[in-house]
């Protein structure tokens, strides 16, 4: 079926199930997938983690869903959910994808082809221009620059880009201006680009929030380019986050005797494409842009792709185990710990069907026991 | 049989053939092959380059070579030839390594790994100070730095090496100080290195000898690292060289708006390995450098090797063709052009026997007529 817009009442839905405590984008599209839809979900998810002796997860109530819906519409926003025509089709193939974004601003850029351009913050002089020329030379070829932001390197990029429009991925919520010295790139985004959002208006970002922000930026990508990213950097992390999804991965190389190039240096060591100029870029993108539409012209409607996420998961719709439900759930607990674990690996030590395995976990994270980790791992809190 | 030093004659008789007009190095081999010995060899020049109406090739006089032992002898010198046991093994093993060495200095530091610093005159001080301090590493790991001794980055790549003695390999004759500027370099790499010398001593350096020399300095090591080379620098020919005779080629990563880096980064993008610090050159030499002699001892005597070259070559003691000599040799310079063309080629075009042609174009060299090129490749002058 093509990608369909949800009805209102739908979206109200799956805002709601998404702002729910304990429900992560992982948890989501398992209950989606397992009730069908986001009001069943809503339904059943206060029993749900009754059972385990935890406190219920407390759906987002519907006024809080309405409210939020209310203010994105006042900024001019829009709410795009995972399967939507205007949701980005490289970021829709991520397993733990959003399930909705907050976009402010020109929300048709997110169907046009985007590489990511990001770096240190406090990034030398010629490293700023480097990024710039990188961004300009990208939106001349009809490339939407993505980033993040920051200051350095993430707000020349989003400078060179804007010709084209450039789309910021922010780690709190879309209406806060991080950091405050970049109020007029903000400005300038929601005027020619677009601010992008996971997190709910109003979310002061916190550094938890920019790990997953990196992730969405690497996701919406064809590419990220690197331009000077120290060792153990930020940019590192997003680097890794494309390699893991699949994306390119670009680095501009730099003297040994300047630190802020030791990360992209090290990029390079492994892999990385030698990035100086746009053609370096656009030579290795090629065969990805072919048939791409051009500059500032979305996406057709994509036919919908099944939900997330891109690793096999078992069908939950199995026969259950024959063993009580309270005495496979302690079997789980008792072979998990704080150590990632895969899925597939408590299938074959519990000797419980996946089907049930699936049940149960969803149970168990739903009463805050265990967390997911990319990859289907589980690990206990 | 094992290495050894040729007798005080045939000394001789190797450096006046190999001093003789129109003898380069693969003719050279190619006489040694053929006649057996290089005195046999000069017997026979002048008659062989007679038949084509050609003025028939002057060996060298007995004088002329006696005189130029002496006064490398004065020099407190040593001319090494092919196969002697200081003849460096890697470069023994190149199919147009030079059939005698002039070596000033420490001879016995040929026999030790060497790996090639090499990049630009212009160099900056940032890639003065970087090639110094990897040629330090080196020579540290017990590994002879090995460079042109120009100015920039090969004088501070031999600066850094002469802890463990450094060995330049020089365009002209290995008494002539070039540049002038690098005479405290020259001396102290005479008192704690070497240098080495293709040319006859007194040969005033030209352009054309210095890719031959880029040629014998990246035979002569391991591998080569290049540091600061602009696009179609001389260090990249070195490079192209390295690659070549199979030798290892790395390169330090550095700013694309520094044009000193452009050559540099174009062998990463080309799979040079990215070089930072020393550890990334160990790391790679590592298995090469396995049982190798340390620091400052030379290697053992090697079993004699075969005559180069490295490429098949048809035996020249094969039944004559059918053909007249003279008709042959009209066949064959009718079959060639300015174009190098594989010597495999013109045996199937000229349906003479590999022997036959090996034999009229060694007569065609003599004369002057045609031009050797490696890969076994023959072109009309």
């Amino acid at each position: 079926m093509a990608a369909r817009e949800l009805e209102p009442q739908e979206r109200v839905d799956w805002l709601r199930l998404c702002r729910s405590e304990t429900v992560g984008p992982v948890t989501f599209y398992a209950l989606l997938r397992r009730f069908g839809s986001a009001a069943a979900a809503l339904d059943a998810l206060p029993r749900l983690a009754v059972r385990d002796g935890a406190r219920p997860a407390v759906p987002q109530t519907r006024r809080d869903a309405e409210a939020e819906l209310a203010a994105i519409d006042r900024l001019g926003g829009r709410l795009v959910c995972w399967g939507e025509p205007l949701y980005p089709s490289a970021l829709a193939a991520v397993e733990d994808a959003p399930p909705v974004l907050t976009v402010l601003g020109h929300d048709e850029m997110l169907g046009i082809p985007m590489v990511a351009v990001v770096g240190a913050r406090n990034a030398s002089a010629n490293g700023r221009r480097l990024a710039q020329s990188l961004a300009a030379g990208l939106a001349e070829a009809g490339i939407v620059v993505i980033s993040g932001m920051a200051r350095g390197i993430d707000a020349a990029a989003h400078l060179g880009g804007l010709e084209n429009g450039s789309v910021a991925v922010v780690a709190g919520g879309a209406d806060i201006v991080y950091p405050e010295e970049n109020r007029g790139l903000y400005d300038a985004l929601v005027r020619d680009g677009a601010i992008v959002a996971e997190m709910p208006l109003g979310t002061e970002p916190q550094a938890r929030h920019f790990p997953r922000r990196n992730r969405i930026i690497s996701g919406m990508a064809l590419g990220v380019v690197v331009v000077e990213a120290a060792a153990k950097s930020g940019s590192l992390i997003t680097a890794r986050y494309a390699l893991e999804q699949g994306r390119e991965v670009f680095a501009v190389p730099g003297s040994p005797l300047d630190p802020r190039s030791r990360g992209a240096n090290d990029l390079l060591r492994n892999g990385a494409t030698l990035t100086e100029t746009v053609a370096d870029i656009l030579a290795q993108l090629g065969p990805l842009l072919q048939g791409r539409p051009p500059l500032r012209q979305p996406l057709p409607p994509q036919p919908r792709l099944p939900l997330p996420p891109a690793v096999p998961r078992p069908v939950l719709s199995a026969p259950a185990a024959p063993l009580g439900e309270d005495a496979a759930l302690e079997l789980i607990v008792e072979k998990l710990g704080p150590t990632p674990v895969a899925v597939d690996e408590l299938v074959r030590q519990c000797q419980l069907s996946a089907a049930s395995i699936a049940t149960l976990l969803l149970e168990l994270e739903l009463a805050g026991r265990i967390e997911r980790h990319p990859g289907n791992l589980v690990s206990l809190r």
